[in-house]
């Protein structure tokens, strides 16, 4: 069973950007845990800040992978490219968000990609990552 | 460690509306398999149709229980009054939606008491509800 | 042929309340006619000022009766439960309003359940009930 | 007691367009059967497919009839000017629609000319016009 | 003179609920000082977190009283329900919220019953009450 | 100098339409005034409730008088039509209101043609018409 | 017959800003010809840059005029003060608009006084001040 | 306890301009009243119908009174620089309006100052004014 | 292979109106040289101002033509009646027009038909008819 | 004559993405029967899901093409970048999309660049490319 | 080189009003402090909390400045007369906003009066002044 | 001090894009220029069409410059990760437009970063990125 998170931009930013939002724990040192306590599912880690990169990612992804964990970050809000790749392929995908979107501001409460996804995990903290990938082992 | 699931309108209906959506188990045969798999927490059910009893019930719970499991069906996206009570009680609360909302129609997409939650799940299908309380008695 | 007839809030004030817009007929002397002119059809009535009552009712009457007669008040505006509701259960509803709601506020406009019913009757007064009784004996 | 049915654009192709929708039956054929069953009533039926003769023919019916029956389909949604020669005239006129335009793309749920109809009768197919006849004969 | 004093949702959890915001005295301390006050006046009480029951009492309340304050909480901004009664009735309403609902989310600004009220009295805190029967008794 | 007056759908109706608001004077009376009064001026007339005559006519004008006073009843807030030609057409065009549009319903407070002529007079009543006439004159 | 001509802001440039639009003639010179053209009226005129200035003096006009023509410049688009004036006094006012304000930008399409104006002219030039004028004659 | 009372535009009309609304009774004959029945406190009263003189009140009140009762007229749907102001000083602001501002058009539902001020009093005729004085003194 | 080309409002002014946008060549001649290009498709041409005429002439192209090619001028932007007949019939429709309508103003820039249409062919001068009808050709 | 051919995101995806939807040939494979066809033109192609990207590559091609065909993709709708880089370059874009995005998602309506494109070609599949290519080479 | 700078309503407050976020130094210290930094330019000084004023001051300066450095406060956002002021004179304008208006209240986001000025410094405290007024000499 | 210019996407088309608008200056000639003119600053320069690409930049510029001055052209108006990026680093960061964003479409005139940015400087021209430099030295 193999699972890809992918995260989008400033993500890598995480343990130091905002830790009082975000808590202080960088996704490597999470991720490790995470490949421990699920270790039945190989899972692989790609972060990047560019939308082309992010798509590029996905859609390489499809036919190697059971499902895919995606936190799009501010991209999320805005990319229809993004979006599209994920409705275009079979892979199941899990939207991810670590914090509350819906406690900021307006531009944030609406995900573009949402409606293509199998289903969102919001504001549960980097938990979040661990349902998804379990959902998916469950549902193979 | 004690759970309170609290389930709005027409979920009394879940094995027998819609099944090609909601499936055909019914909520009383999940909550039983749901309390073998999580048997550390006393989990509680309560199911109504109506507004105020849900308030009630939210209140209620506040000093008696760890965390309120909360799928308000079709009050998520018009009752004010309950996402005040959410935001008036103390007991954190897990917003829960078995079917992905982002994919059904405009008046759905948006949640009144999301922002008042600590975090919400959505899509994943009844598993939404263990997750849940798994992250429930993870912050405890 | 058993059909239902389900009024929502403040319709049990009817003949007392502006007169001049809804006439000084109360519902129930109007219903004792109604029965008598359609006295092929089994005709039950509920009146209730609560969402929850109203969304039980509907429920109950799903496999009981041949036909639901709509009339949910203030409630047609605002309720996606009970518009949830009659898109939950098979029996066919008629959404009646006695009088012309686009003669009225903006709010009052738009009705959150005329998508999922089989066809509204709106402004006739309370013929309207009749009408819709009709359709469903018709229908059947 | 003399009734006038004026149908607005498309309405010539019933039972040849979309019968999945709007049945197989053509308006002439229905026409006849409603004459028979409301033999106590002069009907007369116009169609046309342009907003100008509509506008024509409801002003020529206003002294002439006790009532005029109104589908003005597409025009509906875009005619003030329709909604003016309504609003102008003395005549009732009950609004129908056979199908149930709530069902269908946003720009078909406003009906420009509803606030000045006496009521409409909407989504209960062809029976529609009949009920819209059995009102205004019963308000002679 | 006979006065009505109707509360809505939440407000059972005055003193209780965010004292910094609310206060900490419950209703009902307030209201015993409140009876003290204005001894020439017969005050009764009612909480409900229920819009049915909110309706039903406000409708009990037309021909029994002399005025109702009412303050429907949450409901205020949804429910065209309860807006219906108050526009029902011949007893004159006064509108009273103890915060200021304007220094609130934007789904709080917008109260749907105001135009059928007599009037509104907005943030003054408790006190807010007991102006609104004054102005009862003074129009008396 | 030649001038063409153009009244679209409803105009009529002028003198037996709402007396109260037109006055119960038609356009054909004060057409003959208005000759008499601007006797220097060539003035013919033209009434049509029909988007496509409208359209032709006004091309019409356009190589044959000096100006056009135009009142488009219900099509000046729905024809993109309308408002091309106006744009389309080298002869300088008045629009010309009756009633104040801006008292009535919202629907009618857009004009899609004013962009395109020359200016416009609204809610004096019939000697609008006048004044847009002696305009035309003045500007020749 | 006592007319108070009231121009708002930036109406003292007029001649001197945008001439291409405006023109180059100045208010004053204007207002001496058409004292000359209208002797029977006595004209009287006021300019002011300033919103109160001019409420003040439109107060005033109300029982030392027949009529008023007001031209409220950008205050046309923001000013409930100035359309409040216009609606609680008693003497009839004519708003009038040099420019084609419909060719400028969205935020200049509206006119919160329109609707307690007798009547509007909108980019006549500066003869539109003339037609109000002989209007409030006529109309005496 | 010294307190201001603050009116904008068009209230020196109070008596004069629609009695049927506002009753016949001037503002400085209800001050007079005012002043006799708190004769505790020291009552100053300034009206304007100038946004800058309002501006410039307000200002120069803030350390001189207790507090500031304040009815902006049409300028509370329009004035960020009045909101400014209140939000500026550090003297608490009552909110009054005579009628009810909610039964008159959409432009003049939203107030601009509200969320600077203490509370609102709406609609409760000029008895609001006693009530915001009262609670400033109970405050003090 | 038979086409049939059908344009609306004011397109028979092609050539002499606007040349600077859309050109000096008149359809007609630009017809004589699209037959000769296309010779082996038997192309007919109907232009019209009138909303009805086109309907009418679109639902008899339906059985006698293989495709049409529909530029409906103005109408494109507001008429649900025509789309209602494209989206009737079964013959396949493709949409052109001659200026690019997205550089245009705002009211322009919706088509209420492209949804109902095949395709759109927009902004390529009159080549677009030739590129419509060898899709067509194509297509068949 | 050199035309460059641009495809944005997950046009890559071509023949394998639904191909109900959008055809099982690749754009390879269409490239190659494209360049056969229209041989007197050198048709380089260029493909990226990278917003950077395909800014860069339309920069590049500015001064060594005659013509660019563009189809953003996902980023039409989203991306005022690309649309600033056709707005800046002199080289003249047609934009295609080989669905009919009008029958899709709200958010896909709107393209962002149209207004700086020459024109548009939707919905007429993959001759789409054929044809923006000779209107090209016609205008040149 | 002369150069005017004019600010608007509760600028006066300088210094005084909310010091965490404009610093406690008033305007005047400030202006002799960059009279000195600026001594090849003659600086004038001009506040107001009055609109009209405002205007007034702006015109005036016109033809004895060579520009003015403009901070028209709570203006900014709904003065379309100062705005057409601005608009009107042949004096390059710089707009500076002390303050980041975009961490503010919607209702402060938008500025009419942007769109014709030379350009605007926002959020750079005191500075602002400095830059605009540094501009203005080199533009000489 | 460490200075980072960071320019978006088509800055790189800088003097030969649009010249009557931009200038014919390229930014490499400017930034020799801003080098001599603050030569106690040590300014650095990044260019990129890329959205990723200047996320990357911003990030790694947090740490080792004192200030950022940010131009991100067409992504201002999109980039909800851009402005996340802003949000989460320490750095100050002032945003630069070389022209008038406001005199633009209206998609174009917000920015989603302003209110990360310390402020704004628009429509300036060049002169925006030394000011931008001098604050940051002066803040220093």
């Amino acid at each position: 069973m193999k699972i890809a998170i992918i995260n989008g931009p400033n993500l890598n930013l995480l343990g130091k950007r905002q830790p009082e939002i975000y808590g202080n724990k960088d996704f490597e040192s999470y991720l490790t845990e995470l490949k421990q306590m699920l270790s039945n599912a190989a899972i692989s880690y790609y972060q990047s800040n560019d939308e082309g990169d992010l798509i590029n990612q996905i859609q390489n992804c499809d036919n190697m992978y059971n499902g895919i964990v995606l936190n799009p970050g501010g991209y999320t809000h805005t990319s229809v490219a993004i979006a599209d790749t994920v409705s275009s392929i079979k892979c199941p995908v899990i939207e991810v968000h670590i914090s509350n979107i819906y406690q900021r501001e307006a531009e944030r409460h609406q995900s573009l990609l949402s409606k293509y996804c199998k289903g969102s995990i919001v504001g549960l903290g980097l938990i979040g990552y661990q349902f998804a990938i379990e959902l998916l082992l469950e549902n193979d």
